[in-house]
């Protein structure tokens, strides 16, 4: 069989090729595609939309001269593996690549960029210096999936209508987000496409943009036709591509929204339920029992076992507000406001983008609604969703009272308490394991630490997902002949000074453990509360970096973060 | 001379009137607006520009049942005087009131907003909330003043298009931001005020929302029949309103930017240039050197001296994006990226709304711009602008080099280090002062604290606007006869170790003072880095809670953040 590819080490080799070899690269990178997310999962649905796009436009422009951008970059295989980076789609050489672009990768890549809808902004920056600098090359922002509903995006747009210069964006309308999209204007770009673009009201025109449609966007002869004729233009334009997501895969093109991300074959699932569905499961007999109960979502409620059957089960107790995140931190606090009982499931990731919407509408508010935190604590997976910094982020904000439950009978009376009441806005990080103690939390007293056990001279705090290892550093003392006292602080948004005092009779060190940042986290407030005493403190945490790809035992282990190096630390200060 | 406003105990005594009635009464609210401002500062043109829809809200909804939700809620000085607080607007009681809504103050305000653009979304939590309780009344959010272009504005209309019920955006079109508007949209909403509302383009319609033009915003028969229209309209729809920003103070219309807010009469400028236009003035030096160095700024150009002639002076090296914060951080990241030199200068507050761009666009791919903060530091003015938590938020991020420094001479050492190096983000907060040092920081060995003396038992480290504090209570302990270690560190996105370290061998107490929130700050971390040490040490800052309108000297007492009080308790613990 002829490979393409394999004579593809610059986009300078495509652009030898016939349209007819270019349409049989395409079928080529198509099934490596498959082959890959087959054999070590990854995006799937949004990279086979995206292959034709691609191609042509490292065919039509002259990369890393001309600039292209990718929204959330979770479609940027092709483009990694047209610019040198092969392996990324040959068997062997996956794993040498990291699925998202990256600019430490490669000179194509000119950012890390794994959050939604700021493709437009970024690139909007290059094109800005571009003009300071007094050059002249094509500046693209490819963006698609739902990131469009992202308020940034907008921003963006806003921003180059006004730029004046070349600046194009290729807007990749697969008529999804990761699931079905939201909001308004999804209605009018169905209104485009139905029109061939040609309808009277055009979001993009109405924001003073130039536009072109282009219902072809898996054809790659209308693409470089297209890109052909927007190369070098002197003004902003949009260029609105019709693309199939997961063409190439008849489950991903059926199946749109978990085809969107592919596990490997090898996978199976565990069959064990998890603290994502019990959740689901809770709020949906909440939901029953209580009109006003209410989940909110931006755009990711498979992560919640949430998937489209259970959403229009819940009707209107459902609400999947697109990728808003802002939107719907502004959205709950009015909900709690008007006597509803608002529960918002989120990544830890990207709450990150409504810091001050916790700061104004939330916290400041009192709103009494509820954020669920999914993957909070420290992450070591991909740079760009690691959750390593939420519980700094949240203990900055004041009156939010904040949670991070060991286990799930704590974390369902907190969850069940938070609905309730009406007194504080509420955050709970959902417990990463199903582990259950004999008893739960009393809601009521929640901000009293959980003593597990009284000891002496050690006292061992463990926040959160690292309780656990802090019950195996209590247990690891017993050979050292000390009964260790052993505190499940549960709330992570203010320290109970009463506790703590109570230990300075009888412990001469204090060990807190947390899965969490150490820079802003609860160990250093600990810290500072005995600042002024004889009381010694250890804090252990993540160090404030970003981390890429590592295996997460191994970040344990540079953190000290083990059994063993904690029981050392102690030892030695004893 | 007849009052009207005297008549008015609720709106209620508003609807008994006539029109005529309800004209004098636009005139009374509107000289009474000009003499409050005279007497004690405040926002002049929003709120003058608003008078008539203001009136005409309450005279035909029926507030609290219909919930009306000011954006910003910079212009509700009549909505708080029609709805029991006359007080606002009558001499002797103005500060009986703050001047942005405040949901502990009235059943009338619905929240406490003092940040733009998220009117609609709060406003669509309490009708969706009024949805699930199945009831009926009006919800209407009132948007202008350049709030439009923040996306979160654009997520929360793309939202309600979907809402299928009850919903008036009274969009408040009076032309302007604070300075003059910015984006594409603004062409849009030029040509619907030219074409009467019915241009072919449609930013509203194509978002997918019904609409409504009013070219007499100011006129109070036009806003009565518009609003008596979508009075209990079974679907969200948008009222255009064309107001004058600052009717009724000739200088507020002319001069709309100054006349945003408008200083007390009895205010005098100092005269004595402050660090905001040595920042100017230094960065316009910048410019003329290097045509890459480009000024950006969120709408609030004149907050750093950039007033209308400067801005058009600096031509393309000056960028205004509009209420575009986000949009900005990966703007300026993209621009770094790009071989140009940004400088992004921008109050604390409003940095809030970027954490994400922060912790992606900027840090984590190592972009070299530069970020200014204005205000960052404990702030105890109105509760929605005080920068209390920068720091600790900043802190919070990997990567990001953030410095504090305490007078102009290292603050412009810097600035300019940090504009022509191309390895780091870097953050410098402006300093409040500009008092002046003898010599300036080595930015080269920024990440090295600066002692400033050298001495036994007390170590004091001062940061950013408190280092002078530090400074005065070593003064005080030479009359204990002590003579303390002094330390600015300048930087505060780390710790350094090696000077920490050398303080153990003759130091029994290092004392932090910071400009800043305690929890997640500076002082946090340096008594986590002593934890386990017989070193003591005292944190002094912020308490983590919402101050509201409190004299500075009153809140520093509160925090123990005075001379006295710091030497008391050093000496306690000598």
């Amino acid at each position: 069989m002829v490979s393409y590819l394999e004579r593809i080490d610059s986009p300078q080799d495509l652009k030898r090729m016939t349209r007819e070899e270019l349409k049989g690269l395409a079928a080529e990178l198509r099934s490596a595609i498959v082959a890959r997310v087959d054999a070590i999962g990854g995006h799937l649905g949004s990279n086979l939309g995206a292959v034709e796009a691609e191609i042509a436009l490292h065919y039509v422009f002259d990369a890393p001269k001309d600039k292209i951008v990718f929204d959330v970059s979770h479609q940027c295989y092709v483009h990694k593996a047209l610019t040198g980076r092969r392996g990324i789609l040959e068997e062997g050489n996956y794993r040498d690549y990291v699925g998202f672009t990256d600019y430490r990768e490669s000179v194509y890549d000119h950012f890390s960029v794994g959050h939604t809808s700021t493709s437009v902004s970024l690139a909007s920056g290059l094109a800005k210096a571009r003009d300071l600098r007094g050059s002249s090359e094509n500046v693209i922002a490819f963006i698609g999936d739902g990131s469009l509903s992202g308020g940034i995006a907008f921003e963006g747009l806003d921003y180059v209508a006004e730029l004046g210069t070349n600046f194009i964006v290729v807007f990749n309308d697969n008529e999804m987000s990761i699931a079905e999209p939201h909001g308004g204007i999804y209605r009018n770009l169905s209104e485009l496409r139905r029109t061939n673009g040609a309808c009277e009201q055009n979001l993009f025109r109405a924001i003073g943009l130039d536009y072109m449609y282009v219902e072809g966007g898996n054809d790659i002869d209308a693409l470089v036709d297209a890109f052909t004729k927007v190369k070098d233009i002197d003004h902003p334009i949009v260029v609105h591509i019709h693309t199939e997501k997961g063409l190439g895969s008849d489950w991903a093109v059926k199946d749109k929204e978990p085809g969107h991300y592919g596990q490997p074959k090898s996978f199976k699932p565990s069959g064990v339920k998890g603290s994502n569905e019990y959740t689901r499961d809770f709020l949906e007999a909440k939901m029953a029992a209580d009109p006003t109960v209410c989940v909110i979502n931006a755009a990711t409620p498979s992560a919640f076992g949430m998937n489209r059957a259970w959403r229009e089960k819940m009707g209107s107790q459902f609400v999947d507000v697109g990728i808003a995140e802002e939107h719907a931190i502004a959205m709950i606090s009015g909900m709690a406001r008007g006597g509803a009982k608002p529960v918002y499931a989120i990544y830890g990731t990207f709450l990150q983008r409504t810091f001050d919407q916790l700061m104004q509408e939330f916290a400041l508010n009192m709103s009494p609604a509820v954020i669920l935190v999914l993957d909070a604590g420290i992450g070591t997976g991909d740079v760009t969703h690691n959750g390593t910094q939420i519980g700094s982020m949240l203990a900055t904000i004041p009156n939010i009272r904040a949670f991070a439950p060991s286990n799930l009978n704590d974390y369902f009376a907190l969850l069940d308490w938070a609905i309730e009441q009406t007194d504080y806005p509420v955050v709970i990080h959902v417990p990463a394991a199903v582990c259950k103690d004999d008893a739960a939390i009393d809601p009521a007293h929640a901000d009293t630490y959980q003593i597990m056990r009284h000891g002496r001279r050690v006292a061992l705090i463990g926040f959160g997902n690292k309780f656990r290892l802090a019950a195996a550093v209590a247990e690891g003392l017993r050979a050292d002949g000390i009964t260790a006292t052993l505190i499940d602080p549960v709330i992570y948004s203010a320290v109970d000074t009463v506790t703590l005092d109570s230990l300075r009779s009888d412990h001469d060190i204090v060990v807190t453990i947390e899965d969490n940042q150490k820079d802003g986290g609860y160990g250093e407030k600990i810290a500072a509360y005995f600042g002024p005493t004889d009381m010694k403190v250890l804090t252990y945490g993540a160090a404030k970096e970003y981390v890429t790809n590592e295996p997460y035992q191994e970040v344990m282990k540079r953190y000290r973060l083990t059994e063993e190096q904690i029981l050392e630390d102690i030892r030695r200060l004893l």
